[in-house]
């Protein structure tokens, strides 16, 4: 993960991405942007040799709060439930290193919402910053859990992903 | 991560990324595409409550291969070097699923080698599969361990990174 | 993790520790019993195929609540300081099940209190449960970060695991 | 994980288990003890942030080792099969510290083997040594998928842990 001076790396345009002509994160996403939060305590092993939080694990707070939205709002049941949703796609940029044992927020939003399939938007913010250490994106696509083909979504898992979809975002 | 019938939804113009004219991942990559590959055992851990390796551990897969190719090919000292790389970025499109025991092998690429930085391409092989079941990307910023700013890599480092670039990648 | 019925398997004589005459866990512990308590919440991958948080991942809270606690009121510098904490040995005993997205409550306390050891002990509490889900216990021996050599614990760490002794634990 | 000198505390009389007549851990456990072993390739994020491999991954060993042994040899069907193992208790203690990107192997053997439960004892080496770098334990209860009620082992399963059954373990 970046820090400090190595920052600004991805500030202008976007270095990694050819044929892409928008940056791959936007530079002025802040807490206000997104319509859903919650707390996650870091671990003691989030941190890696370097000493600070894993590149993965910031995935792994991505999958916490999307699926902890999709239970606790959307009635997803993920035990016995006929729809599931498996990840078709992700992505992180880092900004800011986290240390344990900081609790860092995890910001959701919706950014596309198709019939079978919805696109996240998720960033991670430190304590008392408004600017995120981390911001990326996960794709579900919501399946049948026998035959893992494509399903449409049940009703109240839609809703509550409506809730959270930003207009112009 | 798909399976199936999903995959499908990964060929044809990329759905999710606006603005941008190239696929997220090419649909052609195979295992002679990578100039380097490591077998990487799944663990019993790696499994979710869904039955296959969770989408967050293949970035663990990432982590590992690349990590492993430069302490034992480049000589990176993660212990005490003075020159330690960041993780700036990463990716990845999941296009089967994949489940312990079985054992998978990782290829890994340069796609770009900067000064200070390398963006890697990683594909995740099933045994006996020569079609990935996962791609992804990963840039590493390198930087001096102390300040955390941009730092030049060690030669054996560069070296080890520039047996992995592929012309046309 | 055991539920329901198979909980009564460590009611009574301990079966799986020859030669030892006492309970590997008392069976009276309560959330009184520890002065110490942090709130974890669990995480999506947490959990295993069998629905359930991993065996593996209750170490995991051990680590956290442990270190948490020796960095927050014990002055511990994870990063830089002379001595540092390595585990010797750990224990688990499972009681009942834990499912992502709850949050369960680690308790901690101090059992034994050496010069360069600390033996603690931890339970594991489901929300609105006042027994333990689990229980363990986990013997961090301090040694000097650059030799690993035993070394005596700095006066603020001793304090503060002082403070979480209890008297006929 | 102990290093170096500090190892030498774990020789001798136990300090740590108080009642205790019997060593957590007998001393003179060899290779040529284990009737099964598993090469397991350490991880990036095995790493804690003291440079080895934290002590929670190892009880990531031991439910590899454990798990991979009960589909391989014993047939289990963590997918969909009437019998699931869970953990009851489980144990380490630590001896060497573990570095990635090395490959430690994983021995198993049986020390108990009930009805519906089995204890196996499990001991993790580094490349060239034949003393192990950790040591542990694990009880597996066999419940029913659905009740989570005791259930008696399939016979392929029991007959796979009989054959790691050692006379005087």
């Amino acid at each position: 993960m970046l820090e400090g001076a190595t920052m600004s790396s991805r500030v202008g345009p976007p270095l990694f991405i050819a044929g892409c002509t928008v940056p791959s994160a936007p530079v002025s996403t802040a807490r206000r942007d997104f319509p859903h939060h919650r707390a996650i305590p870091t671990r003691w092993n989030d941190n890696d040799i370097y000493g600070h939080v894993n590149n993965v694990e910031y995935y792994a707070f991505f999958d916490t709060v999307i699926n902890a939205w999709l239970i606790e709002a959307g009635g997803l049941d993920i035990h016995g439930g006929d729809v599931i949703g498996l990840c078709a796609e992700s992505h992180c940029a880092y900004a800011a290193a986290l240390t344990f044992p900081e609790v860092v927020t995890a910001g959701l939003r919706v950014g596309h919402l198709g019939r079978s399939s919805v696109r996240y938007e998720i960033a991670i913010f430190r304590e008392g910053d408004d600017a995120p250490a981390a911001e990326g994106w996960f794709v579900h696509v919501f399946v049948d859990r026998e035959t893992r083909q494509a399903a449409g979504m049940p009703d109240a898992l839609r809703a509550s992903l409506e809730r959270l979809v930003v207009t112009g975002a």
